[in-house]
């Protein structure tokens, strides 16, 4: 099986690529301040608090600049990271001027700098100085960035996929733990539990993890709250006749996947059903609408026409679905107004959906991953109305 | 017993004293995309994804700009806001199109706008426009809300408390599991899980989600994994002689608290014995420093001196404390650096701390609002060493 973790090379070959798109737009070097960022380009991940964590990146040297209760762990033999320099915390410490104190060992404090953001962003109560007091820095590279994670690396892929396997028997055991009476919340942190436990006992020694969060996300709404997509409500019980929908996430080696089902608890009416099966119906179309060099825009565009046809268009609250990978959204998306073509090696949410006042939410998620010549949907749960009546 | 959400009549009186702010300052209202800024002035909590959510303000009236998924909670009454404006999605919609349109209904477009930052900021593969581009404004707001947000009202306060009384158990449920051969984020979630629904059992409906994580945060490592302090690792296993580190955050009404404790498996040794109480000894000398008119500074200054007496400085990594609230840390902070004084109506958590390299973390943390007189510690879980043998 697959190493869990993203290696040094495959690193490395992600740093050249955007010092080369830097290089290329005249700058010397790069400063990164974003968690995400940093993590992606050097392996190096971080809880992002108050005090500025920031990676400067030339052809030559890659260096970070780190608080005091970081350096052991930014000083891991697989980080790319030549050094890592310390301040002691945040405000003491000078954690800007540290930045700069960077720059100048590389060499780039009197050149051009690209940087992802005016670093550091206010956060949790962080209101010292920003990089551009610093250093002379233009903002940029985080597009460079944002771009290059568009399209995944068939590692990246394998973790995605592993991570679709897991959210399987997460949503198994949702579906076996939902009860009329019972609260969502309740339901899920039992689940996660359960989940979470059974997948490390599984991959064993080489899952780790990379955040203070569950490595298994497995939540629900239920009822009416199911036509808000995003609502936090997940303390409204369960109710017989009740419309699901669920969303699953589980993390392995930094990348997520998404799983999510419309269930109905006891039975579905008429119009339940109805609504069912347009919702099944414009998956498929877009599923089947997706493949190398169509439109982003395409598939929204199937979808709509779909949903105008039914007579569920004045319905719908969302675009088609999102690139999928380190972060739960990512760019591009499928969005009527997204320009360009998706390309091999691009993973999408697949997940049209629509809401229906006072009734509840329509929406299944797969995550696809889009091939040379095609697609393949990594996650696998059942469709079908038959497997999805609690 | 209190109610659990802060009251429109607060909401509206913090929004007319950032205004307040702002007018001396010469703008004539203010546009806010941060999360936690939009949460505090109108009451109106999201989750924030690339789609961005802006809220503007003038004397006269409170708009908010938000997508379609979120028209109808931002549309409930409780949040002071009087129009929400939806676009559709992002990138469809133009978001920072239907802004600027608001800031012109606002009549504050051609005026002097004060922002929190220049939105929306780069998130989940965002890359339309910076609002700069739409308007003429300012990023200053930051800093009057989040010092406003220094100091806690009574209400807020009764909020705190109240975490701080599903803190104690969460932290005893936790200690009641953890066992050799377990894995943290095993027990971890196994306590959340039963804690959550004692507590919402406890509090009943008027509790109300406000984020889609859990409601109870009960995480701690293990081993020498502990003299990291803000490792990932919770999968290292629990063995017999472990230091054990908790973090304990429930949250209510839209506040945490935080309560955490230095724990030994089975038996301490000498070693560990002798540095637990300096630490112990450390957090009393802090926590009776603290008081209204006291520097920030002194705080960590007593501990650094009693530290040194005790030849433990050179184990620190972090300094004394931070205030808290709606965020886990917030400004200011219980740091050398930090200037002016401690105000009543502050709430600190005290956990100057060390870590041993090879054996682990030594720190404990309580929550202790400052009063007119002094302060009351509002968290009360057992601190002595005998109390924390699992």
């Amino acid at each position: 099986m697959a190493d869990l973790t993203i290696s040094e090379s495959e690193h490395r070959e992600r740093t050249r690529t955007v010092l080369e798109r830097a290089d290329a737009n005249g700058y010397d070097g790069l400063v990164l301040f974003g968690s995400i960022n940093i993590h992606y380009v050097s392996g190096m991940y971080h809880l992002p608090t108050e005090r500025p964590v920031a990676l400067g990146i030339t052809d030559e040297r890659v260096e970070a600049v780190v608080p005091r209760l970081e350096q052991e762990h930014a000083s891991r033999d697989e980080f790319i990271i030549d050094e890592v320099t310390t301040y002691f915390d945040y405000p003491q410490g000078e954690p800007m001027e540290a930045v700069a104190d960077m720059c100048a060992r590389l060499g780039i404090a009197d050149g051009s700098i690209a940087v992802d953001v005016d670093g550091s962003p206010a956060r949790n109560g962080y209101t010292g100085p920003a990089l551009s007091s610093v250093v002379a820095a233009d903002v940029g590279v985080e597009e460079y960035i944002t771009e290059l994670r568009e399209t995944k690396s068939d590692h990246e892929i394998e973790l995605i996929r592993e991570a679709s396997v897991w959210a399987n028997l997460g949503h198994r055991l949702l579906q076996e733990r939902i009860k009329p009476g019972r609260r969502p919340i309740e339901v899920r942190a039992e689940v996660e539990a359960e989940a979470v436990k059974t997948m490390l006992d599984t991959l064993g020694n080489r899952y780790e993890m990379r955040s203070w969060a569950n490595p298994m996300q497995c939540l629900f709404t239920t009822g009416d709250v199911t036509a808000r997509p995003h609502s936090m409500d997940q303390t409204t019980r369960i109710e017989h006749g009740d419309n699901i929908v669920t969303i699953v996430k589980p993390n392995v080696g930094g990348y997520t996947t998404e799983l999510e089902r419309t269930m109905f608890v006891g039975e579905a009416s008429d119009e339940q059903q109805t609504y069912f099966e347009i919702m099944k119906e414009s998956q498929e179309i877009a599923i089947d609408a997706i493949g190398p060099g169509v439109e982003y825009a395409a598939i929204e565009e199937a979808v709509v026409d779909y949903y105008e046809e039914q007579g569920v268009a004045e319905f719908t609250q969302h675009h088609a679905g999102h690139n999928i990978g380190m972060q739960g959204h990512e760019r591009p998306f499928l969005d009527v107004d997204s320009n360009g073509e998706i390309r091999p090696g691009e993973l999408f949410t697949v997940e049209p959906g629509f809401y229906v006042p006072d009734l509840g939410g329509f929406r299944h998620s797969d995550t696809v991953l889009v091939t040379d010549d095609g697609t393949e949907t990594l996650t696998y749960y059942p469709r079908d109305i038959e497997s999805l009546i609690v």
